[in-house]
């Protein structure tokens, strides 16, 4: 054993973002005050709604504390199933939803249950680092596709059909395994037009592609946007959607996600039971919190109130911050409508950087500004801004990051 | 992607002691009430002290809703360092220690980032069913090595040491990844002896195989056993404990665990920084429930008294039903001296019964008893009960058991 201890497959269990918070720290113990605006944590921003507090301490108080039913406790379920009725007219079923410790843990069951080494998945870029992660650590490799900035980040379906036919032509479709998309999407902040969801639904069908749409943030939508749930538009297909409390209802550290498969047809039947059995591998989530989400989502006249104070208010610190960021000849910036990121294109040629990991080095050194590169997304000369500090911190940042690029101007 | 949706590996994750949870649902649905000996969850039968409780609820309060540190919040990191300290005399650094969603987490961790497809672990039978379902899931292959019942469930060194020296000399011992044993024991409920321990410490040393020691029931100790930490005799090799706040502190549904490694070498480093990396892929495990268990942990006089009273209950449930198990000529029962596990083994020739599984069905069906069938460890031919219920549902369970057997004496 003395070779190599690790796997091979433990490799892609690095985060390149990571990289700044080394230095980050470096500067912390030098006794700099770094403003951090790379945490997609809500939590950190906006108190946890009290109500759900309540329910919390509740279901502490009343000896909540035991191992829950593995695929999520009933009361959550049903309030689950509740929400996506009232929401998109979705009739789900008890089995359809697998309570899962966030997202993050949803990811893994997916790959770990759907990819085989060489398997591949349909991965658009700009992404949200852990899909590659969890796609790589299971042996399966990404087809990329592209959200297409100069069309708002929208997906170019005429690209994606072309990648896939000549996937067909060459045999590999077969080991197509899925299609992932974010509506609303980290780090671009786009919501997805509905016509755009249909078309990906229409090719997904085609291709005999499982769909799964990651709607973490489907609350949290402004300037006007419509958000549509890829369940509005994926009808009698296999698809699943990915959700949970962290972002919606601000609850980042209670760690609860959810999967749902809608669906009765063979490929849905086997992926919801095999999770079941993966859900009941780690015995259960942490129980308390499930009640906390579960009247969270059931008390909706308390959640209309939080969520709408909340949206509203990252609202006005995006689109404060954008008219800023569009003062700067150096980035180019499509407003998000969804989300609370950030993701300016920089034109590296005209500045003295190399790239966006230099871009975003120096800001963090000489303005102790701490941004996330755009390459950690798959979008290199990018960076990711993450909208959630007061107005002031985030107008004082964005001038600094208007001045940091005059100052580095080629 | 028509040929099959699921991935080769997933179908490990898969527990056959499950199969006797749909004849039990079948049973209460018909409107018996079935008495449930299957469950090791002290937090159904114990309430989670309230000092715990009321340190969660003082997080929840001052708004530790946010992502933790992917490692665990540092008041936890520095709690444990003081237990280990006060327990074991042993020196932890706090990258040492990673925080997991229960000691279930750990085991995914573990396997992922140690085995290779093809690669070997030493599993002593019988074993913690998830073990098994971990390491398979990661492509990894069992060496089987035997507790001995016949020597009160020690570790037979002898036939360990031979069936190493024959992987060394077929060349597998390369591959042998790490061995895994359990103090105390699930399902045997063995507390192991500083010699047993010793000579697995060598042995690993010898062959060169990281040594791990899943810990989590070291504070349930009764009958006058005396505990071993591996970290008192595994002193300067790589090795980890697994523990965590499932049991010790009767916190299941708080999803908390630890890997702890405390060593320099190598080894060690390697995996402690790639240990790092997973629990950043996955962000943060519940925040709130953190200070909980730190709390649970610090608070050595609180806890002094919840242990001692809640071990105290369970040595004189498992004693009684020991009693009550020994007037059964079909059964035979080692007398656990930790955890809340009785596994008897069964004398199936003089029964009417195939083997375990009908034994355990038949249990269930005539005298709606719960129990685990000793095959779902690794061991046939015994079954496991958890004795944690009031000392008269116990009691009187055990009599029925002793009935049974009776009745289908062949
Ligand atoms: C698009 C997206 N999916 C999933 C996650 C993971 O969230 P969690 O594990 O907290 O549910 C995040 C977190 O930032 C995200 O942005
Ligand atoms: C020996 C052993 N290890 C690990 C676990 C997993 O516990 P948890 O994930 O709650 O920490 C159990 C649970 O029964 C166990 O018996």
């Amino acid at each position: 054993m003395e070779e190599g201890l690790l796997s091979k497959r433990s490799k892609y269990v690095y985060n390149i973002l990571l990289e700044e918070e080394g230095l980050a720290s470096n500067l912390a113990e030098a006794g700099k005050k770094v403003v951090k605006l790379n945490r997609g944590d809500p939590a950190v921003y906006f108190k946890t709604p009290k109500y759900m507090i309540d329910a919390y301490v509740k279901a502490l108080r009343s000896n909540q504390t035991y191992y829950s039913r593995a695929e999520g406790a009933k009361t959550l379920i049903n309030a689950v199933i509740k929400r996506y009725k009232e929401f998109y007219g979705l009739a789900l079923s008890e089995d359809s939803i697998i309570t899962t410790e966030g997202v993050s843990e949803a990811l893994y069951f997916i790959n770990s249950s759907l990819i085989n080494t060489g398997d591949m998945a349909v991965i658009f870029r700009p992404y949200y680092n852990q899909y590659m992660t969890t796609l790589e650590l299971h042996g399966g490799r990404p087809i990329f596709a592209d959200y297409d900035e100069r069309n708002m980040w929208a997906v170019d379906l005429d690209a994606l059909r072309k990648s896939l036919k000549s996937a067909r032509s060459n045999g590999q479709i077969k080991r197509v395994k899925y299609m992932l998309v974010t509506n609303p999407n980290n780090p671009t902040g786009t919501v997805l037009s509905r016509r755009i969801l249909s078309g990906l639904a229409d090719i997904a069908n085609e291709y005999g592609i499982f769909l799964i749409s990651d709607e973490i943030y489907d609350e949290i939508i402004f300037n006007g946007a419509k958000f549509t749930s890829i369940s509005e538009v994926a009808k009698g297909m296999p698809y699943a959607i990915l959700n949970g409390a962290s972002k919606n209802f601000d609850a980042t550290g209670f760690r609860i996600g959810f999967i749902i498969i809608p669906e009765h047809d063979r490929l849905s039947s086997e992926l919801k039971s095999k999770m079941s059995d993966y859900a009941r591998m780690r015995l259960s989530v942490n129980t308390p919190a499930q009640y906390a989400v579960a009247e969270g989502i059931s008390n909706s006249k308390e959640h209309a109130k939080a969520i709408k104070e909340m949206v509203s208010e990252i609202e006005k610190r995006i689109n404060s911050s954008v008219r800023i960021l569009r003062e700067n000849e150096y980035l180019d910036v499509v407003r998000p409508n969804g989300a609370f990121y950030i993701f300016p294109h920089i034109d590296i040629k005209s500045l003295k950087f190399r790239n966006d990991k230099g871009f975003v080095e120096g800001l963090l050194k000489e303005k102790l500004l701490q941004t996330a590169r755009g390459s950690g997304f798959g979008s290199p000369a990018h960076f990711r801004i993450v909208s959630l500090a007061t107005e002031s911190i985030l107008t004082d940042s964005m001038k600094k990051i208007n001045e940091f690029c005059i100052k580095h101007a080629r």
